[in-house]
């Protein structure tokens, strides 16, 4: 079996290209969905994020608020910018790029921004109504991988799925969108991690293996079973002369291995990584509607 | 094998005994934890729910503040009454008992709760930050078991479990907290429910098997590997004539049977139920210490 590749790139440019014809529509009814993006610092991957967050807002209409901040910013002074945003009616998300410099508390800090603006999904109060199943801001990249499932006409009712990996931004919000009952969800999940026992025993038995451990090669041919929808999420540099930069991407699956046992895969990049994007750019129009009362 | 019995009577008189020490040692402070408790309606069992908690608050010296409410009072009223014990520095914890009558949005009433207070842990902004790994109150049921399984000397690190049920009471939140990095986590979770294909392929490889149906006899002893931890949240009412009130209580599990098979399994009755009152109780207290500044 040779897998099918599911294209995140094309996905993600399918769904801008519906976002930009709601955005059209919402302008015509006089609103502007605006995405305040925060950026605290220079990291060099941070800036390029946040670069790349604004032009994807600037294609597809969403105004984009920029606010670059010295990274010895008293946190005081973030948490004030931030109220601010918060009351601001042009203003429909909220991005703070992460990480923050140490001496600011970053979980005081994403409690700090309006629950109703936190298109990121990181506030406590959207995790929580995620899990309890009320309507939240699903985290953008456990989003756009159930979209990306969904999408290529993968069932997810009943399906096995094991996720490797539980971190905050992916693993664990990702199991709870897909243990719920909901058309995203009613999933049996399993969730893998550095304490597993035999991860390979549960993956084999997987119907969707979802890899984000953040490890180059980590989830090989031998651990899926034949015809298994593998979805990548890991974003690894390593070394490579023949490339401009000096390093290549590659996720944390052996895609080439896998990819002729699999049914469907998603490529690093161009897999999960424009979805991500691309589900915070809905979560801000979503955000937009709700804001004007329209559906 | 024939299965060591954890007893949650057993356990929760202990805990019991550990937080009238600790209440003793807080009176000795001056400060007495507070429980306010909050009836609305005439429900024979919430009204028997609410005895027993009250009960037990007396016995450990919590001073419980009694609120019942008719059944017909205005959704605005009960918040108010929310509002009010928010705001009072004698309350730490606030308990609604559910459910509430229909004309009165539930969900809307447990946002209302002050999450300093919401013992029950049940406030979304708890259990978003139960999910992320924050201190947050831990909902009593799903913390009763995980006290259960850990006092019985049963090692959760690496354990697979298998959760059948993903409730917003019982799988969804014990599932957040056993896959958590922590003394009361890592390990490897699995939540199975009425969309899951085959629940017995999973649970027959389950080192701790959870039955959170609500089914009476729903986990059999061909579900359960030989050794396995059993752990039977169901309260069910079967006829039985030989009984003064009609009825006994039987949990989710084919008690006879699989305790043949297992290691340890709590009874029904006398299992999670003492658990659950027990940590509505610490989690009083806890919030007393807390309020006060107290580790």
């Amino acid at each position: 079996m040779t897998a099918e590749i599911i294209s995140g790139k094309q996905l993600a440019s399918d769904i801008r290209g519906e976002l930009k014809q709601e955005v059209e529509s919402l302008k015509a009814k006089g609103i502007t969905p605006g995405l305040a993006v925060i950026l605290v610092g220079e990291d060099p991957a941070s800036q390029s994020y946040v670069r790349a967050k604004e032009k994807a807002c600037a294609e597809i209409g969403i105004y984009s608020d920029d606010n670059k901040l010295p990274s010895d910013i008293s946190e005081e002074k973030l948490l004030s910018l931030i109220e601010e945003k918060n009351s601001d009616p042009s203003i429909h998300g909220i991005l703070v790029q992460l990480p923050l410099p140490k001496h600011i508390d970053e979980a005081k800090v994403l409690l700090a921004v309006n629950p109703d603006k936190d298109v990121d999904g990181f506030h406590p109060v959207n995790v929580g109504k995620l899990v309890v199943g009320q309507k939240a801001f699903l985290p953008c990249t456990p989003h756009g991988i159930v979209q990306m499932i969904k999408r290529a006409g993968v069932k997810l009712e009943g399906a096995n799925v094991v996720i490797v990996g539980r971190s905050n931004i992916v693993g664990k919000p990702l199991a709870n969108i897909l243990m719920q009952k909901s058309e995203l969800g009613n999933a049996t999940v399993t969730v893998c991690h550095t304490r597993t026992k035999d991860i390979s025993k549960h993956t084999i038995e997987a119907d969707i293996v979802v890899a984000a451990t953040g490890l180059p090669n980590s989830v090989t041919a031998d651990m899926v079973k034949d015809g298994a929808v593998v979805i990548d999420v890991g974003v690894n540099r390593v070394p490579d002369d023949t490339k401009k930069k000096g390093y290549r991407l590659i996720g944390d699956v052996d895609f080439d291995a896998v990819s002729r046992k699999a049914s469907f895969i998603t490529p690093v990049p161009g897999g999960v990584g424009p979805m991500t994007i691309t589900m915070l750019l809905y979560n801000t129009v979503d955000s937009a509607k709700t804001a004007n009362n329209i559906k």
